[in-house]
């Protein structure tokens, strides 16, 4: 394939890769470049699209890139090579980015989203090798999910699959921003935990964040301890409704929410485990690219298609 | 393909067909002979076998078919032929069914579990014509489902998928025999909204079915009206969560269970827009095959693969 520059816009963060496939085995990529630079918090689309050309530049050294894969975190469609928005970055709104960045580096692009991307990349380089059914479930600030389905990345209809976030387990759950009561992001997101262990706590608005829960949780603090526990079964309910409808071999979870203890992963797999029938067979695992499954994904997204 | 014998092993009725594909077009099938018999209550697996291939024989007049095609009510698995049990009929535990008709009938055959055969007939005959993503659910005795992906049937790791029946959607809900509470077929299915209109009207254990719900809702009575709504409720909600982690273009739904009403379609279907992402597309239509849904999907399932 040649040279491959992968970029992913994270939001807060903006990281590029480049590989290059002629001098290493394609099971056995490594970075033959890598930044990542933070955006401000008062972003604007522009000012990322330009970062992010500046820093495909830099690590091209002067090289002309073959491919440019592309994860993008926030609804963005493989197909139309648009993104819709961003819920991070203002000046998103409809922005034909496979076509800019086609014009940016003369060289073919495919865009998708992040947790669509990171799905491939876990499967053709980390925790899904050889795994032809997988669900991959970013566990962070929204909770977002990749099939990858027959060993072919899987979007659905009109490219909205993967919303394991917006499935109910608890009709009589919170309300989420999506509007409806007891969704799984609404349970187990890092934000969400955060601010419910805050009004537990009788201080809405304080700055507590998600990784606090788990902190607080492992110090023994059983409101925490409760919060954390909660969004581990709603987690493993929407795991294990998905294992019933599709039967999956492997589960992926990467994400910060991940890095919560083995309390918490021990509650996911059982839960995971009693909502599933008990004949449905599958496992769950670590992802193991962590912050780098988008821009390996990119990568194969080049790769494979 | 020449003559296809068609077999539907389904509980209470074993149907039989014919088709001739080289007389036929492909997309305008007709049976050529077609013939449904009811087993006795007390039946046994070698009774049905014995009955099922008397109708074959009966049908074929003579003639050596081409391929048999089969679907099994209960679990069967398509890639090693095995029929593992039946719900409603004893002596089927790990049946060779696949290898036991290739003795019968000299000709190559293929099995599979009727809802997952039910799929492939609505999206080869039916209601799936040229839809490349759908979920198919049977609502009746139980609530299961088959899926079409990606213009393939798709069974999962271990053959598995498309137990929308056992997802959880309202963890509260009463225990179903699965050992879980408030999964889609407790709430949703003929037989248990009749045991809770029973239950509700005083007499546990008296005869009253599925339809008889459906009825006394029909006819005003506000206690089997709410448990009709709360079933219709229960799968809607089943299948917005499908629709948020698939995106099908399409859901169809067939089964006794489906008769009850435009009050009961309509609560199915405003359920599952709620509970689906605004921007997840699907829409939900009846099947077109009824009854012969699983007898088409055993044409379908040796003509495609």
């Amino acid at each position: 394939m040649g040279i491959i520059l992968a970029l992913d816009f994270g939001g807060t963060k903006l990281t590029a890769g480049v590989v290059d496939t002629a001098v290493h085995h394609t099971h056995d990529l490594t970075w033959q470049a890598h930044k990542r630079v933070y955006s401000p918090a008062d972003g604007h689309a522009q000012v990322d699209l330009a970062t992010m050309t500046a820093l495909g530049r830099e690590l091209l050294a002067g090289e002309r890139a073959t491919a440019v894969g592309v994860s993008f975190g926030g609804p963005a469609d493989y197909h139309t090579g648009l993104v819709r928005l961003s819920h991070h970055v203002v000046g998103w709104e409809e922005t034909p980015l496979q076509q800019r960045l086609e014009g940016i580096f003369a060289a073919p692009v495919r865009i998708d989203n992040d947790a669509n991307v990171a799905a491939l990349g876990e499967w053709r380089f980390g925790a899904g090798q050889g795994v032809a059914d997988l669900l991959y479930i970013t566990v962070s600030t929204g909770v977002g999910g990749g099939w990858i389905v027959g060993g072919r990345p899987y979007r659905g209809h009109n490219g909205m699959a993967g919303e394991i976030g917006h499935t109910i387990v608890d009709p009589a759950g919170p309300i989420c921003l999506c509007g409806k009561q007891g969704c799984v992001e609404r349970l187990a997101s890092g934000p969400y935990m955060a601010a419910d262990l805050a009004d537990a706590l009788g201080m809405p608005g304080h700055e507590i964040a998600g990784h606090d829960v788990a902190e607080m949780a492992a110090w023994g603090d059983e409101v925490a301890l409760a919060i954390l526990q909660r969004g581990a079964w709603a987690l493993g309910v929407g795991i294990g409704n998905a294992a019933n409808l599709m039967n999956p071999q492997r589960v992926i979870l990467g994400g910060g929410v991940t890095k919560s203890g083995t309390g918490w992963w021990e509650k996911v797999r059982q839960t995971a485990r009693q909502t599933a029938l008990p004949q449905v067979q599958f496992d769950i695992v670590p992802a193991a690219l962590a912050d780098d499954a988008p821009l390996w994904g990119a990568v194969a997204l080049m790769e494979t298609e």
